[in-house]
């Protein structure tokens, strides 16, 4: 997917240095050429290639059918609020799974809209204990919603959203997930992961543009929200409602960022869906590991616990490794790798997710082989272990 | 700007349809081009694009200096509920003048975040009347807020906003705007005006692509409305700090969007600003509202309460006349058209934005009549005078 032939400089195939981000990422040439047209929002072929792409990703939770997909303009934010502000009501309970930025945002927007909040917080680098949470739901009736975040992004950890699903079932919450970072990567089944809403958007491994949220609901769930949103954009039940009525948006849609999306769903179906498309990031993770492990760097998370979406590196404790100048470097070369965002230690954040492979990761590691000679750094191995 | 030569089959400079509608709207070739890249969000270039845009449009309102322009991602509403939920506290109470729509919008956005709200309300084809606001304005103290639309694109009616301006600072209130569809072709003098904040979009006036709204808001008043917001997303305050404080959003932004929407500020300080747009559109008005007129339509406004954005037409009482197969053989030749949106009369509408000029509305109406013709309608000006 390079166009460059320098093994040192790449870009993508629209010339760009190549998005090592957790999004917005690295899309497709036919993606971004998807939007060099203008679209009435009431134009009855932009009207079913919103309908089709909603239907898409619907399916690809195993949702057809009983599970709706609700559209959200705006960020992945905006569908996590919508999210959140939709289903838990005023009189609602919600336990807020956290480790990791995500989960602390999840928790500031139940308390601005004044749910009552519990939490349950481990460390960054640690999942929830499922026996720990079992304990909190057995002795909290009071718990009428459970949330979680399936690859927390602060780290690149993989919470266990299905084991987290079975008991939110067995003691009869609702469950709510922001599957943001994994969406279309990892396996998310909502039927048997009994989850009722689950959030995320356009810009992530889907591999479209940034713009749009989205919402996979329970419908019968969603039903049950009716009056529960403290906003009129957020609104997830009249969004829907609204929709199915009218096949209109209430308010306009991003109809580029849309039809952009539906041509990367299309680009995601031809890769073999969630199974190619996460067996191409697997790879891209296991590259970028073995190679940085060989350049003497180390992963904070164990392999169990890293998901294939962000690897996060300790930051070398060499007085010679700067980071502003690695970033800096490797920017020049065509590569936009990602600052840590960890309270527990210094690091950086490497993505693998977007269209980028094999040779994009290994031109990458070249790259930061590079930039560590022109540091001067050598034997970092001794240094970080 | 037709890249056809067929008079009564017009396309826009990528071949598609031409939008004579308020937004989406046609935007040019280099607008869209701009989309054809992936911009990392904390990219240098990046920043830079988008601090000189919401620069921009803080100078085209007069405002350079002490208003500071916020941007919202989603549609022209979030920008609106933004503006309201986060100026308007807990405590506050809001007049809302209603003489169409996006008024009514307002008043619900308010009753759900429970703000007080009073409401003066016209007809759809009739301003609010100086002396009654100032009589409300000077019989109830509490109200702290007063809120008018520009140009309220139910009608396409152009209302006193400077006028009232003049009254909520008489008598000591905060004025909140709504300029959706005005923003770039009208003046708008936040300073003259008194205006502590107005809310716009990226893809009206401006001609960019949907997906981001913004809000010019006085910086003393953005201030003062710390933890008034009712949301995490919408709130302005939160937005804008974090914004100056990192150049980052706090939410991952629309980066194509903002891409294409600062070239479609370079094309519109190329075209002479709000007098070069607005003298474009003006222009556009009156060739359309001639031409319908010649043809037998009948304008809901007068002239002189007209907007040169997009104009209201009743619909012909002739039974030939049948507005679906209208609207379709109107699409079919290359030009959308669109719906009414009145509670007083039968209508439809016809826009004057977007990257349209006078040999594009000939072509439209050489269409309208080819169309007329073709259902057999003869002799409007009759049926509907
Ligand atoms: C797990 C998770 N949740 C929420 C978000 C927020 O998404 P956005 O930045 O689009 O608002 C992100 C973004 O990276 C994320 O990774
Ligand atoms: C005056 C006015 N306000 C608000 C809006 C809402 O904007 P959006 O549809 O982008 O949410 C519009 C849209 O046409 C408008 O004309």
């Amino acid at each position: 997917m390079t166009s460059s032939t320098d093994a040192t400089v790449a870009t993508s195939e629209t010339g760009d240095p190549l998005l090592l981000t957790p999004g917005p990422l690295t899309t497709s040439r036919t993606v971004k050429a998807a939007m060099v047209h203008d679209w009435g929002s009431r134009d009855a072929n932009f009207v079913e290639i919103n309908r089709s792409a909603l239907a898409r990703l619907a399916e690809i939770a195993n949702g057809a059918g009983d599970w709706v997909t609700v559209p959200m303009q705006g960020s992945g934010t905006f569908a996590v609020e919508a999210m959140l502000t939709s289903f838990v009501p005023a009189d609602g309970t919600a336990l807020v799974l956290i480790n990791g930025a995500y989960g602390k945002r999840a928790k500031r927007i139940l308390e601005i809209a004044r749910r009552e909040t519990l939490v349950y917080e481990t460390a960054e680098d640690t999942p929830p204990d499922l026996g720990e949470v079992e304990a909190i739901l057995a002795r909290t009736p009071s718990i009428t919603h459970v949330f979680a975040v399936h690859c927390e992004t602060t780290t690149g950890i993989l919470n266990p959203i299905a084991q987290l699903g079975a008991l939110a079932a067995k003691y009869g919450k609702s469950y709510l997930v922001d599957s943001m970072s994994a969406f279309g990567a990892l396996p998310l089944d909502v039927r048997s992961m009994h989850i009722d809403a689950v959030a995320a958007s356009s810009n992530k491994c889907i591999e479209g543009v940034p713009g749009l949220g989205f919402v996979i609901c329970r419908r019968e769930a969603l039903e049950r929200t009716k009056g529960n949103a403290t906003t009129l954009v957020l609104d997830l039940h009249d969004q829907c409602a609204n929709l199915e009525k009218t096949s209109q948006y209430r308010f306009t849609p991003p109809t580029h960022v849309i039809v952009a999306f539906h041509q990367a769903l299309e680009e995601f179906v031809a890769e073999g869906g969630v199974a190619g498309r996460g067996a191409r990031y697997r790879n891209n993770c296991r590259i970028l590991i073995e190679g940085m492990r060989a350049l003497g760097f180390r992963p904070l998370l164990p392999d169990a616990l890293q998901a294939p979406i962000i690897v996060t590196f300790h930051m070398p404790t060499d007085p010679r490794f700067v980071f502003q100048r690695f970033y800096d470097s490797l920017k020049q070369r065509g590569f936009v790798i990602y600052p840590g965002k960890l309270t527990v230690a210094e690091s950086f954040r490497i993505g693998c997710i977007g269209r980028i492979g094999e040779p994009e990761l290994r031109a990458a590691l070249a790259a930061i082989r590079a930039v560590l000679d022109e540091m001067g750094v050598t034997g970092l191995s001794a240094q970080t272990a």
